[in-house]
């Protein structure tokens, strides 16, 4: 009797794969309450009348329920996810796995920590992670598949060259401190303000905030911005190729199933 | 008589595909008007002597009164647009297509709603997707089909990664408000203000209005402008993959006449 | 005697395909005479002392000169550039095709004109173009060759797109000026002011001089600038596809003669 | 024995490629001293204790006496880099070798030059390239020796476009100084100025310190604006491409197993 409920809870709250309809309309009163939950975190930061805010907020408590609720579940099924793993091996890699913490970090029942200076509420925005379920539940789920699968699939490439960035960074950040920290001290105040310059300029955001006005530092600059370009054309044509790779292995499978045999002698073509 | 002169006309407004003059002479009439009434709007904003105010007035009065004709008679013949549905299917399937709501918005007759705070000139503006069908008419007719055509291939990859934009955007919003807030309560105003940012953060716009001056706004703009990068990388991959495919389809399409023929036997494979 | 001299002219000033050394030296002499004036053009710019000044000018009469003379020489030899056109008809042509032109631009000898605001100095940068010879020069021209090939097999999708582009850029600007102008009607002046902001936007450039600052137009601004990535997608995958295409051709044209027979056995192999 | 120690020294301080234990611990303390000396200039511009910055400067102190010391040892082994040299001309090779200058560069023991208006401690931030070797030592090889070879067969396209670029730079600077100098004469003081705001502008960074306010300044911003966009396309689809060529590569010989034995006389066919 135990074990059934308890089957019938994973089979309810896992994304609802073989159709299920009381599997479906969990995931989609789950992500509505998210939407809801975000909707009521940007509505809360507005000017609003007190009664308004008193049903945000009662909202929001609603909401950090339902979503234990639904943590706990999880943790209790989760020996079910991994079947093949004992009790507590399984919980651990439940408990360590990307979407269980921040299933955790939108829970956080606390406002705000002392060491910390950001309100907490800001974490439970990683919630809408969860909101890409709706994609698995329609006809756009081939989309993220593939999408994923490539990310997946050039995953090394992507994080070399995010390494390579980050040296890049790394290097422009310090050059243009110690090229402008003389010339404008209160706006170079230290290796973190050329950090902050340095991902401005490579990534050609520019706010304008900062930036080099010496003859030296303008170099570096040019150089960075420069570069900058080839910090978007390396991930876009590692995707890129990606994406054709992609497509040619899915054509490549349709293609060698097809036109191999003649359909009338019955020979083999090639 | 009265069937005769409906098929005429509505042979003139369609887009002149079969080479008709008639239709070839409205559709530049048309795209002129467009082009003439956009121009009006344009300089009607420049401080004029009040002899050529008063000329643009005229023009801008004379083309909403072509384009309104234009659009009853398109109402009149759409049962000839869609012959497969009755009359009124027709008509209802017309007035919801895209381009007739567009044709709708730009003969709005008054120029401020009370409740909506711009004024309603600006919305003829839309007139000038219809001046793509210049494109149609003429040897860069080839292009604006394979582009369109790559766009609708690739539509569910393209909505899906604006999805993951959006919800990016959200996170973006939310987090950089809670961190910004207390330090600029009168620049981060609301997650409005926020979400504002994210838009040119992540677009790598970066006017310079709105930009993060704590140590933990910066870590999230830094990541949110890396982040950036991909928002770039991730529509090019797809819409260059798009291309290739296209190209593909079409190189294949001549290479497949070659090996249409069973080698072994001589007959036909498809 | 003088169709002789007019033939070796000729030979010397087009570019040194043929390996002729006169011709390769005209050329290096061409460049460097350019490089130079670029450089005193830069130089005059600084405030210099009066002897450096002077020094520079006599530099920009020289190159000046020598630039007319080699016009002048150009247009007298226009009939042996097109041989199978006769003199009128070849002169026209020369006259009116781009290099022409801007040879034409640089040797403008005054520098201000009564009704132009900027000095005409500055077209004599346009000279710069004609120093891309010394790519053809060298071990680089296969490089420039295959990106110029790349984009005239490109040209009409190229042409397509800015010319979508402009209708966005036209549309945006006409939305925003309409919907920031009683807000700021400092900043957007006229609809010139909303084209200037509109190319920002969606260049992703973002000085930061103009944007909007009510809720509407914020949200153009938004909108606007998420289709900038777009407005970066586009070519960027034409181009890409363009390159891949060019690879794939001359990779097709080296595999066709390669495998086709067996070099064993000297059967055809497909 | 002094060959063997020479022998065992060089094995040590080269890449350990052969997995010898000896060569990897060496690999990883070097590393790890590079990232502790680039954490300590990165410390040492902020307002710290008296205590703290003096570690700081001992830590600096031992780093360049260790990397001098591997330098010297570099030096020493640089016949056995170059095998095929005599000694004379290995050690030229290996000083003027671009990881050697980046070694020396590092390692320089003044702070500041008299001429030189930056302190010379940025150069240490250089040393952060050696530590791409880490991605050397693991399971990240393929990526990075996959991008750099792209980059490597590129080299000449991009060669190529970078010089196209330097031309559109340079002729963008000098017609916005000549069109904006006689409206902002204090921040369009020379063709430097120019330079720089060409640098933002066809990068797409757009700082917003410097832009053009006048109509005609305004037309160059926006033309060179639009062609910044085709500066991020044309490397990314040159990249885009050469990631394309060696995927194709890679999998054109796992094909070509296949079809390395004639089909009719089944000998090799290479």
């Amino acid at each position: 009797m135990y074990k059934r409920i308890k089957a019938k809870v994973f089979e309810i709250i896992q994304p609802a794969e073989n159709g299920k309809i009381a599997s479906r309309i969990f995931d989609y009163c789950i992500m509505s309450l998210i939407a809801l939950c975000i909707l009521s975190i940007f509505a809360v930061t507005f000017d609003l009348p007190a009664k308004v805010a008193r049903l945000l907020k009662i909202i929001d408590r609603i909401s950090v329920i339902v979503f234990t609720i639904e943590y706990l579940l999880r943790i209790w099924t989760s020996d079910l996810l991994y079947p093949e793993d004992n009790r507590l091996c399984a919980l651990r890699k439940y408990l360590f796995s990307g979407m269980a913490i921040i299933d955790l970090l939108a829970i956080i029942p606390f406002n705000r920590l002392a060491f910390f200076p950001v309100r907490l509420t800001a974490l439970r925005a990683f919630r809408l992670v969860r909101i890409l379920r709706i994609f698995k539940l329609n006809r756009y789920s081939d989309s993220l598949t593939s999408i994923s699968a490539v990310f997946k699939s050039k995953a090394k490439d992507i994080v070399t060259s995010i390494f390579v960035v980050f040296l890049l960074l790394i290097i422009a950040s310090l050059l243009i401190y110690f090229a402008e920290h003389d010339a404008q001290p209160d706006k170079f105040k230290n290796a973190f303000s050329g950090l902050w310059w340095a991902v401005a300029t490579l990534t050609t955001v520019g706010y304008g905030d900062i930036y080099p006005v010496t003859v030296i530092g303008r170099v570096i600059g040019a150089i960075s911005a420069i570069l900058g370009i080839g910090m978007v054309a390396i991930p876009t044509g590692i995707i890129s190729s990606g994406f054709m790779e992609h497509l040619q292995a899915k054509n490549n499978k349709e293609n060698k199933e097809e036109i191999t045999y003649c359909p009338h002698c019955g020979k083999k073509l090639k």
